[in-house]
């Protein structure tokens, strides 16, 4: 069993791996803290990924690493923002392999690089488990930032992306599939499949283990002056929804015909259990957007769909006591449970 | 045993708990980010505390809660900086009392209160065991930002505070001595102790579970130009020397005689075995400053010294290899290894 190096030695090694040339960043990793240029308006979300909870012991470092971050960028997309800078605390547990570090560090960087920003500091600790707690510090948008607060009645309401994906793909982890490092899928026990539908599985599997934050579609929002409010799709539809409402005091209906829910779910059902609507409202860690848009500036969303992947689910309203959601059927409307992914509650 | 509510319901809990005033908190907690007004230069620091690692179970909340913050404040304190915000993301067993988080919490706010800092976000996450993962952000001093990679051959080292206080105390709670949120000690066994003594293995105990940053002193050293290069002392003297002496490119030489070794320690060697200059030495957590101080300044270092409890302790010199200590004794000279708390080496 291999083990970590002395703590300095594995500082040194994140330092170098995460050298910037960020002129922001006045003093990076390495001293007792970090020191960036930080004028205007800045956004500030942490968010921690902890094994047990979050993903599998034998999930694969590099991919943890980029959704590690990834789903704090999400948070800030939510927010119309653009990322500037990242601190990295990690939870470590004794036994972990210099390599397996190596290769989430590395996974973090490859993000931090793709979306131009830096990584300033961070923090090793002893661990039983692996932990991952990021904070990320962005450029709050110019104008437009969006808010959760900020929905006004008779505004439509979009989402962008698939709905369930990540749901399902958690459950086929769940059931042993596993999505190798070449992007293959490993099938539990004496399964088979055919190549179509390992291409689906290995699809469904990497929305849950690589997830990619909207981060142009949220500026997009915010610089266009498109969205009236947003929330990222972290914990499923459904809690995002009720979040979104209480925070704007609204209810809401939602067109079931309307959700974009993964086609490729259904072809699955025979692997596992999926019932596609249930993991659309109800599943977690979709990431994308559920914004809101006043009437007279639908035309503006209706542009954007040519670049992003968006769609009008349904309507704000003040039918119903603030945050609620109804969800309308051919066989009329239902009142949507408050229910999803829940830290505590499994 | 008690259970958690819903994640809603706890961030909720903590949004109204956390409240503040602060002008430059545009948007505090509960959307998908925080919104702060930057200006000028940031600092930036993350510190997590593990249960198992840095703190045992039966650890008193309120306290932890209290150092969660001031372990990070200390980082702040050693560039000089002033506090502005800090994000507090959690690591939670499903089975924690909710009495127990609000006692963490409220000591959390407590510090956050003394020090003027607005906690403006978080994040929840079930883990096996607690942990809280802190980031401060901080306002840079306007000039005189306290560097490990300042120091000149010639300058003076400082410290201040007492060494190896912290490191007793833990070796005190090893032993089974705990301090009731009152300030009595309880003692191990069939253990009594003389009213005096219970004093000192409170006051030692304090050491270790509720460190004082020494906020006032870092900004003195800066806004004075007093020293060349500092680092708060986590991990003990000698290690934290090495580091200064690496990122500075220097040796070291230290007056055994001028350590300001607890006097305390000696008292208690009936009750544990406390070797108090090795303490002062390789014990963790005394969270005061070592800082140095070219010849120069040095009469302004002087007139600090009425107003904080700083010592010169030695000599930033280019004797020995850069990245080298040694420690002068009657006896004459000898290298002081490079240990003290490590995580991952224990």
């Amino acid at each position: 069993m291999k083990h970590l190096p002395p703590e300095d030695v594995l500082v040194e090694r994140l330092q170098r791996l995460f050298a910037t040339r960020r002129r922001d960043v006045l003093l990076g990793i390495g001293d007792d803290a970090a020191v960036v240029a930080g004028t205007g308006r800045l956004v500030a979300t942490t968010d921690a990924l902890v094994e047990g909870s979050d993903f599998r012991k034998d999930a694969d470092p590099r991919r943890l690493g980029r959704k590690a971050l990834n789903v704090n960028l999400s948070d800030l997309a939510a927010m119309g923002a653009t990322p500037l800078w990242a601190l990295l605390a990690l939870g470590l547990p004794r036994r972990t392999d210099p390599a397996w570090l190596d290769a989430f560090a590395e996974g973090f960087r490859e993000v931090a690089q793709e979306h131009g920003a830096a990584v300033v500091g961070g923090d090793l600790s002893a661990a039983p488990v692996f932990f991952a707690s990021v904070t990320v510090l962005g450029r709050a948008p110019e104008k437009g930032l969006l808010r959760r607060d900020g929905a006004r009645s008779g505004d439509s309401l979009y989402v962008s992306g698939t709905l369930g994906s990540a749901a399902a793909g958690f459950l086929l982890l769940e059931a042993g599939y596993r999505l190798r490092p070449d992007k293959t899928v490993k099938c539990p026990g004496r399964t088979r499949l055919l190549k179509a539908r390992a291409v689906e599985v290995a699809r469904l599997i990497r929305h849950h283990v690589d997830p990619r934050p909207t981060l142009d579609l949220g500026r997009a929002l915010a610089g266009g002056g498109v969205a009236s409010a947003a929330i990222d799709l972290s914990d499923g539809l459904s809690r995002d929804l009720h979040r979104l409402c209480r925070a704007s005091g609204l209810s809401a209906t939602l067109q079931i015909d309307s959700l974009p829910v993964d086609t490729g779910i259904r072809e699955l059902g025979g692997l596992v259990r999926l019932d596609p609507l249930r993991l659309a409202l109800f599943g977690g860690e979709d990431y994308g957007l559920l914004f809101t848009v006043p009437r007279r500036k639908r035309p503006l969303a209706d542009r954007l769909a040519a670049r992003f992947a968006i769609r009008a689910i349904g309507t704000m309203d003040d039918r119903g006591e603030p945050g609620t959601v109804l969800l309308r059927t051919a066989g009329g409307e239902r009142p949507l449970p408050d229910a999803g992914w829940d830290h505590f509650d499994r």
